[in-house]
């Protein structure tokens, strides 16, 4: 497994920057985070956030406030819905025309009453293993679709990275390499079916794909299992995302179809 | 990869033979064909057969004809419809007490109007993408959850393998790693998280997991999709499942969560 070369090369906002970016899930956690740090890249970049109900995305509604008008976009999406996905897509053809790079970010972990990570194989549930399926990789595998044409266009365009990137939030745990723990069944086997669905696209188009490991990060979906994470293990959204970020400027097109983690290492299947 | 050391030991029928066995998608193909060798051997070992509607299960009904009263018990099980899956556990709680092997073999690829294998990225369903992972996936592991305490006084007993078997169907395009062609996304997704699901049964228990590939075999899931296979390659369900009962004979304790091709050589993830 190597490591991409990320500490070799200076950090250039410019790798990733201008064009346009879309983070799906942006409300909070790190999708919220990627917004506002490709917001501060001072390459003009226009950034377009999508999240189930903008109208309640205060964080979202105050960064775009805060910026050039242009600068960001708020539009509805849900994952579980794909014509909210097509909606977004006809719109983003209208007020942008390209996509030069897609982080599918939403990602569902546990709901009180409605699925919580299980301990054991007793405590698999059906609705739970098609729950997360549907939100963590279905989702994320229909918004590549829809937004397929206009990653071409990005594509092909004058970025300067020289083709558009997809970066599909997967975790470690979706490794079954990797796998030591067990437990988590619905959400490991929905982010390993990520994987599988993100490796082949990209093959003909000048579009890469790649999978993330952002850590475990401070946020909403970790939080209830913070307890067992080792001291120095706990990252900051911003300490995580400006990693990955780093990772993102880093990729070239043979990059295509691989699984890094925050730090640049290659993650095992 | 390692490959299993299938050659260099001696076929025993009573390596696997003997005790309990189950297999779960019965009806047909590579399932049926197992129903059938398993109980061609003569150590008198019982198997029960599951398929969704026994009545019209016509090949395991001649089957269970032929032989000896009490060697072959078939039963209703719908991977899709858990209460068939906790039925059927019962069932067999009563009526055989343990379980030695479980071979989860019913699977989705295509059925006309329903789901069809992709060839590209734009004409992934979401429907397809859902119900591929209802039937490949999920199904199997409610199928383990609910017979894993049988498998446990199996694995338990004087078995003459020393454990209790799992050994779930899955296919060489679940492999990530391995992935050459891209295509068949619904499918390919739903094996490789069947892959993950299995990969951490066994690990406190006196039971394995392995998954096994078939090669490509005459059976109905595959007749729609032979043209490609080359020469040689279109292997005979008698010789597909002989080959995967010498793998199952041939599996150890410390094989558990490995994933074997029909010649006992060792898939990457």
């Amino acid at each position: 497994m190597a490591r991409l070369a990320v500490a070799a090369r200076a950090f250039s906002a410019a790798a990733s920057g201008g064009g346009v970016s879309l983070v799906q899930g942006a409300s909070r956690g790190i999708g919220l985070e990627f917004v506002r740090q490709l917001l501060r890249r001072s390459d003009g970049g226009r950034v377009v956030a999508t999240c189930r109900t903008p109208g309640s995305a205060a964080e979202l509604q105050k960064l775009r406030e805060e910026h050039a008008p242009g600068r960001l976009t708020v539009l509805p999406l849900d994952v579980t819905d794909e014509s909210t996905i097509e909606a977004a897509a006809a719109s983003i053809t209208e007020t942008h025309g390209s996509l030069d790079l897609l982080i599918n970010s939403a990602g569902i972990l546990s709901i009180p009453n409605v699925i919580q990570p299980e301990t054991t194989l007793s405590k698999v549930q059906k609705s739970s293993l098609m729950l997360a399926y549907e939100v963590n990789a279905v989702g994320p595998i229909l918004v590549i679709k829809h937004m397929w044409p206009l990653l071409k266009i990005g594509g092909r365009s004058e970025t300067r990275r020289g083709f558009a990137l997809v970066a599909n939030m997967s975790a470690r745990v979706s490794s079954i390499g990797d796998n030591a723990l067990g437990g988590w069944h619905a959400y490991r086997a929905s982010k390993t079916a990520l994987n599988q669905l993100s490796v082949e696209f990209g093959r003909k188009d000048n579009i890469a794909c790649v999978l993330l490991h952002p850590g475990t990060v401070d946020t909403d979906l970790s939080r209830p299992f913070q307890r067992n994470v080792p001291e120095g293990k706990l990252f900051t959204r911003e300490f995580s995302v400006q990693r990955l970020l780093s990772v993102i400027d880093s990729v070239k097109k043979g990059d295509n179809g691989k699984f890094f983690a925050w730090d640049g290492q290659e993650i095992p299947w």
